[in-house]
């Protein structure tokens, strides 16, 4: 039973994952990629240092310009997060040998974040299984398991060599001469898990 | 880490408390129950051949008859089953002892149910996590899962010897002379599990 998790090497995908196999999975870690930056790398990194299988998913670049269009436009990411993450999931679930796909996305996440309808509407259509290790756990049972099981490294958002959607997204919009900071919160801390913990 | 875990001996609670063992918590059982029928020793039955812990949590009579009182008035059993649910998280979540709670909620569930604010609610008026290991998870994947993990008896709900909420409220309608097949579903099949499959 494979499961094609979405993974950016932080705590939330990678606690996800742990679950995942300690369900009884088999877990194949997916990395989305635009083909701008190789920050997929510190992803395949992490997922080596805690024995997974990983691969990258590429996803047109065309996705990337409309999500940087959307984050001007409105003067923040959420819109432009939750666009990418339905993208990649469309695209992941679309492949023929994929059966059962997963992401960290957590209860209380705004972005990304599936209601029920779209959740089903994806299973649906793509006939696939859409699990949320996560969906059922607040930030108490996260940060109890994640501080158990990982080594974690924490920065902020500009400093840490992550592999999710914001890395390219926010090198995009530089490259394009808008200031990241404009759009992204300030102070934005984010994880990178380093290995495990024992 | 304890976790107290709403059971019913159901295959939904049976496949969360699973998943909560897998996850490295110590799982102890609990069913509810108002004193009238000792259907709670279904649960018990399972919960031992599971090999878990399991505790009867005795709730007010009270609970049960306003419960019956919304459940006549509304002509359907939903109302009725929430506010016995949320009434008995309360009961647990307030036990000095109780740390974490759980149930086997899921995603596509209608009742019982609690949304995100009344989640975080009860967390934060109880100062406990709660778990829901089911609630990221679809039919499909219930399904597979249940299906590799455990030895299932279906029946109609009227038949089925259970421990739920639905068993004492029927035989407390019928007491009051009203007949639960006004109120409940006809053909309404329900689950329970008979024990590991290997």
């Amino acid at each position: 039973m494979i499961v094609h998790h979405f993974y950016s090497g932080g705590k939330d995908s990678s606690l996800a994952a742990w679950i995942l196999t300690r369900m009884g999975y088999d877990v194949e870690l997916v990395t989305v990629n635009f083909g701008i930056l190789d920050s997929w790398k510190y992803a395949r990194e992490t997922a080596e240092r805690l024995g997974f299988e990983h691969r990258v998913l590429y996803l047109p670049t065309e996705i990337l310009e409309k999500a940087a269009e959307m984050a001007v436009k409105d003067g923040h990411p959420n819109n432009a997060i939750q666009f990418i993450h339905e993208k990649a999931l469309e695209a992941l679930a679309s492949l023929p040998e994929v059966e059962r796909i997963s992401d960290g996305t957590r209860r209380d996440d705004r972005v990304p974040f599936l209601d029920l309808p779209k959740a089903r509407s994806l299973e649906d259509r793509f006939n696939v299984a859409y699990i949320r290790p996560l969906l059922g756990l607040g930030y108490k049972t996260i940060r109890e398991l994640t501080e158990k099981l990982f080594m974690v490294e924490i920065r902020e958002s500009e400093e840490l060599e992550k592999s999710d959607y914001e890395v390219e997204l926010r090198y995009f919009l530089r490259k394009e001469g808008i200031d990241p900071l404009t759009i992204f919160p300030k102070q934005h801390y984010q994880s990178r898990v380093m290995g495990w913990r024992e």
